[in-house]
């Protein structure tokens, strides 16, 4: 069965306090946007891959692609103004069958594990979501203040979620709302329900300086 | 009014994959628990330190100072069955009025501006916790599997958790229950309304080898 990785890279950076938006800083001496294909890319070579990114932004990244000699095949989807209108844009480029990935830009430490137990459990159940437990204990905010919840009863989401071409196609050719806060919501809302695989703990979104520092580690 | 602090320390750090209990573990050629000790001693020389440790880590404890000529001053309370028992423990070296702060021995790196924080609102609002808004996506698991609940409406809960030294004392007479799972949770047990203060990112608890490996980024 074919596979796909929708790489979404809308991201303009701002809560890293720069003018260069996260996805192309360097980690490592290297822009986090190309180790995160090359993570797919080591995982499968003939995984397709297909980044998402703002219009204003691929002159740049193509410069950059030339600059770093990296010649790792890929498409390039237009962003969107939300992440599912990006979703949707890069979806354009799947045809056919097979199983479509959705990856955060900026994640590049997901593990090859966790990548190909997501795809794996995809086969069978078409829509799965890596995810975490909660190591801190939780509040939820309430009218009058706020209140301890079971933490074991949450997790915390990671990418890539994987789905069925099909499914993730139907799924976003509905109307856009709030609510659609990562692709499995978008496909819950079709009363379709989403299978939980564990993630990896290393499998961070790179969104605040701090992070930046820990990736620093990882690599 | 008098500041105390009760740092708890009960790890046995299985998930470390060790023997040496986690709160034992150099980080930066430096024990864990020495550091936590040291950023609330710097934060005030004044304030009034309580460690609760389990009575089979006390000599190992005791040793560790003397060889790295740890000389700052510190009760040593026993610690319990778990983390309700140790605090009561820890409580019963606090005398008179004040504030008491709980504060987990595996954090060494909360800033002095949130201790700051908990410390100067609880003298009005008696029972202060520090949070930190959640990055990622957030499901909660349900009866027949699970759904996304809006991240917003969440926090994740750090430590200190500062409170009025009666109020304090009044909550640990309770009778122990499985909901208790912070000091925050066994107050509000009591009725009491429980205050949120923006926590530092950096103030991570060092469970795992992956958090170990972000503690020596940010020493």
């Amino acid at each position: 069965m074919s596979r796909h990785v929708i790489i979404v890279a809308g991201g303009k950076g701002l809560r890293m306090g720069g003018d260069i938006p996260k996805q192309f800083l360097p980690v490592g001496g290297r822009p986090v946007l190309m180790r995160t294909l090359e993570t797919f890319y080591t995982f499968d070579p003939s995984i397709h891959i297909i980044l998402v990114l703002p219009v204003s932004q691929q002159a740049y990244w193509k410069e950059l692609c030339d600059t770093c000699h990296f010649a790792l095949h890929h498409d390039i989807a237009d962003g969107g103004e939300t992440r599912f209108y990006s979703v949707r844009n890069g979806l354009a480029y799947v045809k056919g069958e097979g199983l479509v990935g959705v990856h955060d830009g900026v994640r590049p430490f997901v593990s090859h594990e966790v990548i190909a137990r997501c795809y794996e459990a995809a086969r069978q159940k078409k829509a799965v979501v890596p995810v975490v437990e909660v190591v801190e204990t939780v509040r939820r905010l309430t009218e009058w203040g706020s209140e301890t919840v079971p933490r074991s009863s949450y997790r915390l989401v990671q990418t890539p979620q994987v789905f069925d071409a099909a499914l993730l196609r139907e799924a976003y050719c509905q109307k856009y709302t709030d609510a659609f806060t990562d692709d499995a919501s978008v496909v819950e809302a079709m009363g379709k329900k989403v299978w939980l695989v564990p993630g990896n703990r290393e499998n961070i979104k790179l969104t605040t300086p701090f992070d930046l520092k820990i990736a620093e580690v990882l690599v």
